[in-house]
């Protein structure tokens, strides 16, 4: 078994797909993660904005958190639509694309990008916040953790969908089934001690207030927690991964995602509020996050708060998969028209489309780096891209009931609409709120994405229209090409290649470089000749060959070899020159190192210098 | 022009070579300035041990030199020999290995590639010291400095022999005229005030002797003088790049460079003697190099200062040049006898072994940046790799008088055998006096190079024996193969590649892969196929190509097409699969990465899974 075996898992055949496709039972820890994980970070961002206004401060949770709760509410009425209208999956490039124009599917297509990078930064570097909330000595290896957690999700990413898909489960239900008890009791007793629940063990004390409440402060808050929504679009974008029917198992798994999540959000909003439970400097020495202080105060410090603790680590890091579950299809999605380089559409050894995930790691990892691995520094750059999409793609639905007029599309068309309204808002409160913070580096990065995508495009036009064929098939001058063999030595290689020369053409010429006065085995060469290949030719009745002696007084061997087979090419006018390059297949890959360096190089050399009618065969040649 | 162009030169062709053979009078600073360079080291490094004697220790460097320069006039006549034996190119691999086997080739071939390594280091470091003398406060971006140096150097080597040789004339006359000027105007000065010349700025105080001299001490002194001794090689090294008659060019210019080498040593030790000029921690803040002090003491700090301090930085810089010029000679000798990659064999665009300059650039890299930068620091690990080639190259001579007797040879054998004496003590000297501050890296490293070829070696010879051909040609079952053609739409490079296909074989399919559901004009090639393809084909009376149409529920192209071609070659025993892949060649570099990618991964693909029976054959399109 080869390492990348073990750690990528055996390359998988196209007929496994549908096995990959998930089932409802599965479709909430798959595709909910972002949006539930988001219950860790949303409030967290929203409270540490409000640390100024001391114990003041918590009273406003409330308040946002439901105004929060309201746009969730209506996103979800508006994307479940989006789901039943886009069965084949309905992610934000697809749905604007179709229904506004390539521009806004591009516009889009840059928010989303921008967006799963940072879904995928914010949830490692939240998970890895609630690490260091629990072992408060890690925090000096903040961006250490997060680069190995990067790592570690990539290589179980690169193992398929499948494979995480059962890594996720179990986190994900722990981290469900603990919040909850966490939200339960501590409901109880908020409720049994008429309000003023006593903790376990209390949270730090809430700094001074050191500034007054104002609108442009409760602006910025709700825009912070409004990442707490931004996980809402994987369904739609993912319907293709549910089994059939996939419109409604998917519709079912979004519905107990945002009602799991309204839960969530609501009760650790209460909770913070009756507990006096806010936010701590996440750069400051005492950091600890919103949840940890929650369940020390309902639970203490015992084997129920690692277990939590652990579940919220695990399931933010995990949320960092629908980025890598998402970004790749969306890359694809863009590559197929024709924005993005093509590689983005091939699948690797694992059904996957590979180089999504690659560039996706890359980013990450380079944001994180920069960022030095705090999500705070993070959330600036976040909701902008996410609220972008969304109010494109619900913009692009209400454009598509116009075009698709059905027995309810009026009150569709509505539902739409408030919700292209709702989040239109959100994205200009998120963008002016935050853009002196960070926001402008999207702001400026989703224009260059949009340049570079179109700049791709043209090429590739370019090269279609310069290939496009309206004329049926040349049927005259169909001539075998003339063959061309570089032999160094008689071996089984060249025996090949001079069989496989004689069943394509009667031109065939092998080509041998005299090194002047290295002893190569060249005489050698010339008396074998006859011997091992004229002779028995000849018997056969088959035509001969012609041996071509090549001298290179200077030793090279190319450059000879290339001259020759371009003066060849000039003299025969309307003929095919076939060089036949002999490849060495080794056993290991690092013996790759020692071989075909001149292959490799003649068929470069035969590319760049070459005209439209030299051709190289590659004669593989297998190590036994 | 294109930037590489201007960076690297154009691409020369293989008829430029006898033009780049040099003369008499550049072979000085092409091949003499590794040594006379090193007189601005070679001191350096002896008078560094010595400054913990004090004033005293300035009193041991005459006796000193004078027994490095006896050595020295020893090396001279032995080399002399050795490049009339062997003019073609006498480095001590070829020397040894031919006249003490192969392992002492090898031994040598690895003593000399570490020794290269560091000539390049010690050369740009040294020069860089000479810099920080004059300019102090560039002391903390000494590093930096080293690699820029190091970069410059191999832009410059990438252009050429030709071109490096015009930009060495210059300073290394510069170098040689001002030092010789400050030698005899301080030897003047001190002829006329009886021995005790008055510096015009005088050289910092020596600091109190802290240890007393020993004979230790001495040893240690003198293997580090010996560093002086480390590019005598380099002339024998690269005979052949000099004009015919080459052996009398080589040795003249031999004569010259030694004959200088020894005016420069003995007149610094003599003026460092009588100005009283002791070395300076180079770690420390004050540091000065000896020849800045001397030049100071001399002449004083004026316009002559500075053009001798820039000669001095530009011809150590340049003198890293030798490794350039000869460690790809090297590794390619090594690798024409099958000991290393056969990579080092090929010529770049230049006519350069560009794969040694690679790894001679990487390797000085490291060791710049693993050292800090400072020569000091990687004297220990030098002269033991040269002295030791020296002395198996002294000793591969006297075999070789021995087989090849002659007029003198009795002489020539005596005077060889005392190089091989006097350097073989050398060595010995170097490696126990240096082994503790890092010689042991050295001697460590040389076992593992000498593993690391033989293992290639063994890796060569076991696929020679593999595919050695003893039989001749088989010339039954010579069928034309089948051809394979995936085709995704009718475009102008489907029509060259079905046109090549019909010329070498009857039994053509062309197999396009149906990506169920998305509109890329499928039903369009069906329909298409008829009226371009096989109509015009059906009147001309030619065989019909095979239409295969693939379907890929899950819109996978490679796959499909992979599992096909494999099925084809199972069905069709004993027949070659011929699979055409096109290949777009575009005018830019950035716009390969938008193409290609799929062919490539095809092209790997059948090579991972195919057997000897599936040849692919590239049908380049270029763009217009």
């Amino acid at each position: 078994m080869q390492i990348t075996d073990l750690l990528f898992g055996r390359p998988l055949a196209t007929s496994d797909e549908r096995a990959e496709h998930i089932g409802p039972a599965a479709g909430i820890p798959v595709f909910g993660l972002d949006a539930l994980s988001s219950a860790a970070y949303g409030p967290e961002a929203a409270l540490t904005l409000l640390i100024p206004l001391g114990l003041a401060g918590i009273h406003f949770i409330l308040p946002i958190t439901a105004a929060i709760l309201i746009l969730l509410v209506i996103l979800y009425f508006s994307y479940s639509q989006t789901i039943e209208a886009y069965p084949h999956g309905g992610g934000s490039f697809t749905v604007a694309g179709e229904n506004l124009g390539d521009g806004a599917g591009l516009l889009a297509a840059a928010a989303l990008m921008i967006d799963y990078v940072l879904t995928a930064a914010v949830g490692i570097s939240a998970g890895v916040g609630a690490l260091i909330s629990a072992v408060p000595r890690l925090q000096p290896h903040t961006l250490e953790i997060c680069l190995v957690i990067l790592l570690l999700l990539t290589v179980v990413n690169m193992r398929g969908v499948r494979d995480t898909g059962v890594v996720f489960l179990i986190p994900t239900y722990l981290f469900l089934g603990t919040l909850l008890v966490v939200i339960a009791v501590g409901l109880f007793h908020t409720a049994v001690s008429g309000g003023h629940p006593a903790p376990v063990i209390a949270p730090p004390k809430l700094p001074p207030a050191v500034a007054a409440v104002s609108l442009w402060l409760l602006l910025r808050v709700f825009s912070s927690g409004c990442t707490a929504m931004t996980g809402v679009e994987a369904v739609s974008n993912g319907v293709m991964a549910f089994r059939d029917p996939t419109a409604k198992n998917a519709r079912g798994s979004l519905t107990v995602i945002i009602a799991l999540l309204i839960v969530l959000l609501a009760g650790i909003a209460a909770l913070c509020r009756f507990y006096s439970v806010g936010a701590t400097d996440p750069n400051g020495p005492g950091y600890q996050s919103i949840l940890s202080q929650l369940t020390l105060a309902v639970a203490g410090r015992n084997w129920f708060y690692y277990v939590t603790i652990g579940s919220i680590l695990l399931v933010l890091a995990l949320s960092a998969n629908t980025a890598f579950a998402d970004f790749p299809r969306l890359t694809r999605a863009i590559a197929l028209k024709g924005y993005l380089p093509h590689v983005f559409t091939l699948r690797g050894r694992r059904l996957l489309f590979s180089w999504g995930i690659y560039v996706l790691v890359a980013l990450t990892g380079g944001l994180l780096i920069l960022f030095g691995g705090v999500t705070d520094r993070l959330i600036p750059l976040y909701a902008i891209g996410a609220f972008m999409a969304f109010t494109l793609s619900q913009a692009g639905m209400i454009v598509h009931w116009k075009r698709h007029p059905g027995p309810r599309s009026t009150v569709r068309m509505f539902v739409n609409g408030l919700g292209a309204f709702a989040t239109g808002v959100t994205t200009i409160v998120v963008l002016v709120t935050k853009f002196v913070e960070g926001a402008w580096v999207t702001a400026l990065l989703i224009p260059c994405l949009i340049l570079l995508m179109v700049a791709v495009n043209r090429h590739y036009r370019r090269i279609a229209e310069e290939t496009a064929c309206h004329d049926p098939l040349v049927v005259t001058n169909i001539h075998p090409p003339i063959v061309i063999i570089p032999m160094d030595r008689w071996s089984r290689i060249s025996a090949k290649a001079i069989r496989f020369a004689l069943s394509i053409s009667n031109e065939v010429q092998i080509v041998h470089v005299d090194i002047a006065d290295v002893d190569h085995g060249d005489h050698e060469l010339a008396l074998l000749w006859k011997e091992k290949i004229l002779e028995p030719l000849r018997q056969a009745g088959l035509p001969e060959p012609k041996f071509e002696q090549l001298h290179s007084p200077y030793r090279t061997i190319l450059m000879p070899l290339l001259d020759y087979i371009l003066s060849e090419e000039r003299i025969h006018e309307n003929r095919h020159i076939a060089v036949l390059v002999p490849e060495l297949v080794v056993r290991h890959w690092w013996q790759a190192l020692l071989h075909n360096q001149r292959s490799s190089l003649l068929k470069l050399l035969l590319l760049v210098r070459g005209k439209q009618r030299i051709v190289v065969i590659n004669i593989p040649w297998y190590q036994e």
